[in-house]
């Protein structure tokens, strides 16, 4: 099975009050396609500057990323991103973003990348995600994620992009805007209605939720007593998602979709233990494993008291 | 078995985008009872005014709520809120209190209410909380609610009170106020140091978790298509967490307190579904264990895939 996922590979320079990074590697595509890495091949789509270099590809492909598809452009400049948290870490505030290669990016797949069973379209512009959606029309389960931006420049776009989708994953507040429902049950049959099978709603540090015709499943965020960077937590949670489905053989039923619901949850966590890529570059599988059989212990409940 | 409620028995006239309601019957404690009664004895303690007839008295009995220990006085009026929702309904905009008959409060227990198995502490003055507490030294288990007003106010007292109790219940913004730690992990462990056993952080829709010595639990918000008035949710929380633990003959261990958490939040969802107590003063226990079966559905997971 593969992976493919188009989206910002970055440098971020973050502050948290539990420190600071300049320049670290980032982007939406790095976030997942890490957290991926643990479960399938994964092979991210973008471009980058000149500024992106073998110390970045290593970081990559040391997790077994395949970095074919990343295109480095010369004379330019990769994507940047600056950022700080207060206290709460739960509102990113953006001091400078500087598109750079990526205002004029053109998805190019190679025949690899066009071939895969799982798609993810991060968060871009949705004319993009929808040309990138259709060069890889054999996808056995495609998921998007978007954001406020999109929803209020290019509205009509983006739900002509999820409509192509299987999966939409964003954001709580972000179903809302996009709907016009406060209501988020009704909100998620909504986005339903026009296409997608599944709707992920991320909750941030409360976790996520599953919308299914067939009904839905939440899960609480890992409760962690230090988290020093949330940047990338999304991220890291739709490539465990996606990841696991894709390495998953039989159907993508009701069951398996919960469990990569897990699988998100869990990389989620290890992601914002510390800044930017450090903790998942160094992560394996059993200790992925592990936490999963924990969080699945907290979260179970008997109805009925033991005869 | 039998429980103590003392907190505030209340007129409440209420308005959100799906209608609106002049005084109805309302108050944290008549919430908690209605939604207590469906597992054990109940007695509300707390001062009314001559405007509190025959018609309230009729809701708390219907439902076999013991009204003996809720106090009228002569020539006073009862609490009085008034509030208003906007469209996301997650925050009460306050736009009258009238404490009333409240602002002289003096508890004085019966026999019957002091020898509770079982306490809670409703949202109202610490120094209150406390001389119902001593008052009834016999709990097997006893909670305690508060708010933002006595963090800022009385925040010395207010940490006698929990120091005094079994079991914090609060949303997890009151915890971290309470403590000045923004983690919320780290929060509910400083609040345990201060002497309760478990620390209930209630999340509005989001659900509610519990944090304990022994571990973590959550539970999502029961999803609706229809809330059309969250005032009370909290309170029907309590009533159905510790109505439960009330009526559980054996050990309060921890397969105990998450099933608690289970009915604390199918009581809270069938609370929020209509205005005031119309809904849960019409409930039946087999609606609230069919709910309770169904939630069960939707947050259960397998780690691994069938064989």
């Amino acid at each position: 099975m593969s992976l493919t996922v188009v989206g910002s590979i970055a440098f971020d320079s973050v502050k948290s009050p539990f420190g600071e990074r300049e320049r670290m590697l980032g982007g939406a595509a790095v976030h997942f396609s890490l957290a991926a890495s643990f479960f399938t091949e994964v092979r991210p789509v973008g471009p980058v500057g000149e500024d992106f270099g073998a110390e970045q590809f290593e970081v990559l492909e040391r997790r077994g990323v395949l970095t074919d598809d990343i295109e480095r452009v010369e004379g330019g400049q990769s994507f940047f991103w600056r950022g700080r948290y207060e206290y709460d870490l739960n509102v990113a505030h953006t001091e400078d973003t500087q598109l750079g290669v990526f205002a004029e990016f053109e998805p190019k797949l190679s025949p690899a990348a066009e071939a895969a069973d799982t798609l993810f379209l991060a968060n871009i512009q949705p004319d993009l995600q929808r040309q990138v959606r259709a060069q890889c029309a054999a996808a056995r389960f495609s998921a998007l994620d978007s954001m406020n931006l999109w929803i209020e420049t290019a509205k009509d776009s983006l739900l002509e992009a999820i409509a192509e989708v299987d999966c939409l994953v964003v954001n709580d507040a972000e179903i809302r805007m996009l709907t016009g429902e406060s209501n988020l049950a009704r909100a998620a049959r909504a986005v339903m209605g026009n296409g997608p099978r599944a709707v992920v709603a991320k909750q941030g540090e409360y976790g996520a939720a599953l919308f299914t015709p067939e009904g839905f499943f939440a899960l609480p965020g890992f409760p962690l007593e230090d988290v020093r960077d949330p940047t990338g937590a999304g991220d890291s949670f739709a490539g465990g998602f996606l990841g696991y489905l894709d390495s998953h053989d039989g159907d993508l039923d009701e069951a398996c979709l919960r469990r990569a619901m897990g699988y998100g949850t869990v990389l989620a966590s290890f992601n914002v233990e510390e800044f930017g890529t450090e903790r998942v570059s160094r992560l394996t599988r059993e200790e992925i494993d592990e936490r999963l059989a924990t969080l699945h212990g907290m979260t179970q409940f008997e109805p009925l008291p033991a005869a």
